[in-house]
């Protein structure tokens, strides 16, 4: 048996299985590790790494860009559970040959994302390696104790919903990857790819409100995420897919291509927005009030169920059998 | 430019510039970055990582022993520090050719350390790789604020000494690479170089003591390790090398190998103790109390000066030239 037959869920279950979580904390498996700071508030720890020619292109992606989406994507996870990023840690592992260039400009990069959450880089690792190059960040966070929201904590009844279209990042990637007419629709999809942005304060905001039960950051597509959702809450979920907010650019662009933008709001992953599950009666003020404070739309696309484990798409109400290859890093 | 010309230490140099640290918080440049808990005691928090070909060669160390190691590096940062190790964050990027045995053997040795240190494993990330095989974890510990020790308090005049014979896994990884013989000795070299033991009780008794002014784990040889010190205390430093430790097994090996066992406790690096100053009045007290509270020896190696910059070397008190060539990662 290889990695690859074990998969990357099958690895985790294994990690979490020799490695129990002391009942006051929470670790493996949900978007960060949450760990006790004062009577008020929890620290709050991520790590995402990206490898090169599994999660950029080097001759395809900006230095910059990678090291901004490096910081990103982690800080993805703190906004997920309602927290303030803090503190960084970050470590490479590169090739003797990486050319000098390249690497300050990923350090701007790393830099920009920093300054704009307002992130402290406070250390890390620099080593060599043979073929691969290994970006790594650990994210520290904080969050009130009392606002803290997970992945497991979602109820039947629930109004699923999502704080941005759906789908372009996937899109930007096929675009790239099929070297299609970079058009400045086409440049809006790949910079969707290429230069996420969370929003701690939107997951901040929402952490607050009682009436928000569970809340996940979508990395790896709706579908994946959901069902992890539904999983960690022992629910089980309907989605409806013409309620699913895709952008005007990758709507025209899957028209000229030829693409279905369901399928990439579903599978093609690295959205880095939030998934929430809100209580059906304060649904439309937690709505009102988020699109007043942030000016844009919380949009609803369907409801937790209590059919444990079943996640259904319904498209315009009639059930729909849709065939999605999520993605799976090994 | 590539990296190969710039360095570790000249990246490491440019991300300090880049990410100045705010003045009560100590980040990039020592073995940890410190971070306040309360009133009382701070976060330790530090990574490391772990490259196949770079630090270790699949066929020639068991899994068990890398994860391991992976975690008995980072410790040996806490311990420099006086600190306890708490909560650990491991990331792991594998090809998907990777044997199941190969992680399920890597997994019970990062459980091997973890239960040896009393470390709480809370997370990380497992990606994909095309090539390498990228282990990295990030280490979380506590110290008492009062008690912190770091490698920019050496003070002139201070007796610079270790906490273990040195250059048994230099040794150890000389066997190996040179495919010799495996003997009883060699064994013992080569487990030296596999499995490595920091020792935070040690630091954190040693952190305890007033007179102790420095400390800096020995990861890269002492004699990188011990610029770092006083690069870091704007002092000199004067080593005697006939006072350096050296285990029985690595004499006898370099005598039957001819190895130069000097050189090997210099260069070799990886020996995981401690390097530390202490005040010379309180140097005897503090080497009584240690031995009787840890059944070994706090061994005398040198002196720091005020001729800030300089390293020299005395065997049996004349000065002499040794030709190194420190490791470097890039």
């Amino acid at each position: 048996m290889q990695m690859r037959d074990w998969g990357e869920q099958g690895f985790i279950r294994h990690l979490r299985q020799e490695f129990p979580i002391a009942h006051n904390l929470v670790g493996i498996g949900d978007d960060c590790a949450v760990i006790p700071k004062d009577s008020e508030e929890s620290w709050l720890i991520t790590t995402d790494a990206l490898v090169e020619n599994v999660h950029f292109i080097k001759e395809q992606m900006p230095a910059r860009e990678v090291g901004y989406k490096t910081v990103a994507v982690n800080v993805s996870d703190i906004a997920a559970m309602g927290g303030t990023p803090t503190y960084a840690f970050f470590t490479i592992a590169a090739p003797k040959t990486l050319e000098y260039s390249w690497l300050s400009d990923l350090v701007q990069g790393l830099k920009e994302a920093c300054d704009l959450w307002n992130i402290q880089l406070m250390g890390g690792d620099t080593v060599g390696s043979h073929h691969d190059l290994f970006l790594s960040l650990t994210l520290m966070g904080i969050s009130r104790q009392s606002h803290l929201k997970y992945r497991h904590t979602a109820h039947p009844g629930d109004i699923l919903c999502v704080t941005r279209s759906l789908g372009d990042s996937g899109g930007g990637l096929k675009a790239l990857l099929h070297r299609l007419p970079f058009s400045e629709r086409g440049q809006k999809l790949i910079q969707a790819h290429f230069h996420p942005l969370p929003s701690p304060s939107e997951g901040v905001w929402l952490a607050s409100q009682e009436a928000v039960h569970a809340m996940i950051d979508l990395s790896d597509g709706l579908h994946r995420d959901v069902q992890r959702l539904l999983e960690a809450s022992h629910t089980g979920g309907a989605i409806e897919i013409s309620q699913i907010p895709l952008s005007e650019e990758l709507q025209e662009a899957s028209r000229e291509h030829g693409w279905n933008p369901i399928e990439l709001a579903l599978t093609g992953g690295e959205d880095y927005c939030l998934l929430l599950t809100i209580a059906p009666e304060s649904f439309e003020k937690i709505q009102k009030a988020f699109s007043k404070k942030f000016q844009k739309n919380l949009v609803e696309i369907g409801r937790i169920t209590d059919r444990v484990g079943e996640l259904s798409y319904l498209d315009h109400g009639q059930l729909v059998d849709l065939l999605l290859t999520p993605f799976e890093h090994f």
